[in-house]
This record gives structure tokens, C-alpha cells and sequence, in this order.
């Protein structure tokens, strides 16, 4: 398998843009007609069934919030997995699950996600340390992207932290650099695209580094921004509700299409 | 729904002990004699089924660690949901599932949890902060364990990092305790056993917060060292792999019941 870096490079040649299109599909915001049948999974699956191919020609990979899947049950998780797999190859997907646990049970998510469910890459979290992200970087050909600045308000209640002469995200990203250095597979960070400052200094300290960056649109920072900021490195910037949830007429899946190739072109590749 | 600090206290009372029962099915350790169908989930099933009526008289709770669900597909998914609906009401259920997420998506989390699969308690990280674990606390009646200092060797990487003039596990802590003041379920903590210190010094810093401690048996704490330290504040003290994997003969399910009532007795409450 090609290495992570090498395949995102792919796609972004193929869509001149590093736009991800988020799968979290809101029962609530879903349109009208989806919901007919009454059945939520069958609702989120006819929906997402018609939005990723939609959007596909414009996107460098698709990213699954787990959590709007697990809150359907048992049932969800089946959708998870048969909707995974309709990706077409040349998009990436991630599974954003966030996941962080001791090394045994680190290596049960990851085999989850990795051999079961066979995504391209993960999100998971530092808070337990060494031992919890590294049996993710035991897959090769993916990429473990590390939560280091959120783009969420409460992200500020412990990244913001000074421990020694940093902020606490900074130690984060610098701890995963050497995590990484004994893996084959790869790791990146998720930077939050609400704190353009840190995204700077984190691409100046990690050029060569997979940067995944929520928080475009929705929930506020500027594409130029980021674009500015993230440089030449890796990239995808991640946008969901902006483009999922474009119309609630019957032609959702056109108007997703439609709003996923103006955000790919906000979010053009640097050439 | 009473309290889940009361019905912690009901269920110490009917049990003597603080004794939690780790389900943490792990097909490898399984006895052969449940793997005879050749189907992993069966053998989960058959297994997990007579584990639990068998050690559920000298059990407080039993703790269900997702990643081992997860890692057998949605299978999986829905043999967890029938699994957490056998365990007798006066144990209770916690879902081990360290989650953590920006708010909208947490909230996915907690309704998977609590309100599709009627957990008692669950596990999160503090990572992404205060919006990541409020939506949690808005389940009356629940308990809301967050990470606070972990049991395993990475535990030591982020954790013990000097924020001012404390480590980080600390100030994880005192946040947890302001975060919940304003909701009325109950916010807890995950005290590793590995680390009787810091058990000793949170315990001193927040007499009435339930703390989950992983890591006695197996991981290395002992429980003597865990209970003196604990105090006689709520406390659910989990073993997993000395109880699940007692015999691997087919007298199993008594050889766990076995090593339960053990356990329980070494982890006797306060009186």
C-alpha cells in the first residue's frame, strides 16, 4: 500500500483542493423527504448514500463522525460500515472517533478501524500518552491524526495550558513527532482552524506533518485564513454542515455537490 | 432514577465490597471450549453471558470496555446493547468508551450511551475540555467518569506535565469538579491503582467524587495499597483479566465467580 502522505498527494492533484467532506449526518437537519419511511438509519443511509458519491469529484477524502452513527445503535454501526465502503477509492476516508486507551485496548480500536472497517485514517486522543497512540501507527499505508489544538471553545481549558515554557498542544504535537519516529505508518494533527496562530506556529515547527483542520465554516474560521497559515505542508480541512446540509429540498444531493465544489475551490491546493 | 451515588452506596452495601467486573472479552484468552461454533461474536456471546450472572453477586458494577465490542464489527455493536441488558438492576453498568468530542458530537456520544443503551455511568476524556464532557452531565441519575491520572505507562507522558505549579492530572481534576457544579448528575473520576500517590493526594482534594480505579491485578496495584489510600469516599475499584480469565477449562463461569468473590473480599468496603 502506498504510504498515507503519497495517496493524499494523489487526491489532491485529482481535485486541485484538500477538502474533506465530513460525514455527521444530524437526523434532525436531514431533509424532508429522506425521512419518509420514518426509520432514522434508513433515513441517514439513504441521505449519505446519494450525498458521497454527490460529492466525491471535489473531495480529497470524506471523514465519518462515529458518534452520529453510534447514537443509531447497532444499526448504525452496519451503516457505518456499508457506507464506508461505497467510497471510491480515490477519495481517503477517516474515521473520527477519537478514540485513546491503554496499549490492549488501543490495539482492539485500531484493528476496529484499520482491519475491520478499512479506513485510510483515524483521530485519536493523547490524553493517556505513548502507549494509547502507538498501536494505531502499527498500520502501515495510514495516518493517526493526534488531537493537539481543537476547534472548540473548551478547547482552550487544557490546550492553552502552560507546562514549562509552552502551551500544553505544543508538547502534544512534539510528543507525537517522537512517538512517530519509531512507526512505519503515519502520524498527523488535528489543528482546529479557530486558532490561526497556533496552526502557523504548528506548521512551522511540523512542515512535514498531516495536518487535519475541523472548524471551517460552521463553526467559524476562514478559509483563506487557513490556507494562509496551514503553508505547503499536508492538509485537509475538513467541512460538514456547510455542504451536507446545503438544501432540504429533494435535491439536497446537487446542492451538496454544488457547495462542495465552491468550498473545494475556497480550499485550492498551493500549486 | 435515585442518585448514582446512592445506588453506588446500595449496591457496597449488598455486596460488601467495591468490586467492579471488567468485560473485556478478548478472543484470544477465551476457553476453547466457547470457541468450538468458530464464530467470534457467538463465542463472546456464550462467554460474556455466563461470566456475568455468575460473578454478579459480589459485583458493584460491571464495566464494558467498548474497543473489544468495536473490534468485532456491528456484531458486535448489537451483541454489546443485549449484553448491558442482562446485568441484574442492582448492579451497575458502566460503558467504557473514553470518549471526548466538541459538543454537538458529545452529545451523540451520551445519547448512544445513556439513552439508547441505558448505561448507569461511562468514561470520557478531558482532552478537548468543558464542552466535551457538559453533555454528559446532562443525564440525571448518571455518573460521568473523566480521565484524570491513568493506569498505564503513557499515563506518566501527559499527565504528570507541571502546569503551574501542579501536574496536569490535577488541574484535570479541580476543572471536572467546577464543570459539574452547574448540572445535577455526577461527575467522577478514573484514578489509576498504578499510582497510589496521586490516588491519595485527589482522594484528600475531593472526598465526595466517585473515583473508578482501573489497574489493580493485572496492570500492578495492589489492593490493599488501593483501598488505604482511597479513603472512604465513593469508589468503584475494576478488575478485568484475573476474574474473565480464572479457567479457561470448561468450568469457567465458576472459576470467574470465584476469583470474583476473592477479589471482592480483597476489596472489601469501609465499614
Amino acid at each position: 500500500m502506498a504510504d498515507f502522505t503519497q495517496r493524499l498527494e494523489h487526491a489532491v492533484r485529482r481535485t486541485g483542493s484538500v477538502l474533506c467532506v465530513g460525514i455527521d449526518p444530524d437526523l434532525e437537519r436531514l431533509p424532508p423527504d429522506v425521512k419518509k419511511s420514518g426509520d432514522a438509519v434508513e433515513a441517514v443511509r439513504m441521505f449519505c448514500s446519494e450525498v458521497i458519491p454527490a460529492t466525491a469529484d471535489f473531495a480529497v477524502a470524506f471523514k465519518f463522525n462515529f458518534a452520529f452513527f453510534e447514537a443509531l445503535g447497532w444499526r448504525g454501526a452496519r451503516l457505518l460500515e456499508e457506507l464506508v465502503a461505497i467510497v471510491p477509492d480515490d477519495c481517503l476516508t477517516i474515521a473520527d472517533a477519537k478514540r485513546g486507551d491503554i496499549g490492549n485496548t488501543a490495539r482492539m480500536y485500531a484493528s476496529a478501524i484499520f482491519d475491520r472497517m478499512k479506513f485510510d485514517a483515524c483521530t485519536v486522543s493523547p490524553y493517556m500518552g505513548r502507549d494509547s497512540v502507538e498501536p494505531f501507527l502499527e498500520f502501515e499505508g495510514t495516518c493517526t491524526f493526534v488531537l493537539a489544538r481543537t476547534s472548540n471553545a473548551g478547547g482552550n481549558d487544557l490546550q492553552l495550558l502552560e507546562c514549562g515554557s509552552r502551551p500544553l498542544y505544543q508538547h502534544v504535537a512534539e510528543s507525537v513527532h517522537r512517538w512517530a519516529s519509531a512507526h512505519s505508518a503515519t502520524a498527523g494533527l488535528v489543528v482546529g482552524a479557530t486558532d490561526i496562530e497556533a496552526l502557523a506556529e504548528l506548521r512551522a515547527a511540523h512542515p512535514q506533518t498531516p495536518f487535519l483542520i475541523p472548524g471551517v465554516g460552521a463553526q467559524g474560521g476562514s478559509a483563506a485564513d487557513v490556507m494562509a497559515a496551514a503553508g505547503r505542508g499536508p492538509l485537509i480541512v475538513n467541512s460538514s454542515r456547510k455542504i451536507l446540509y446545503a438544501s432540504s429540498a429533494p435535491d439536497f444531493a446537487r446542492a451538496a455537490r454544488t457547495a462542495a465544489e465552491a468550498t473545494a475551490t475556497e480550499l485550492r491546493a498551493p500549486s
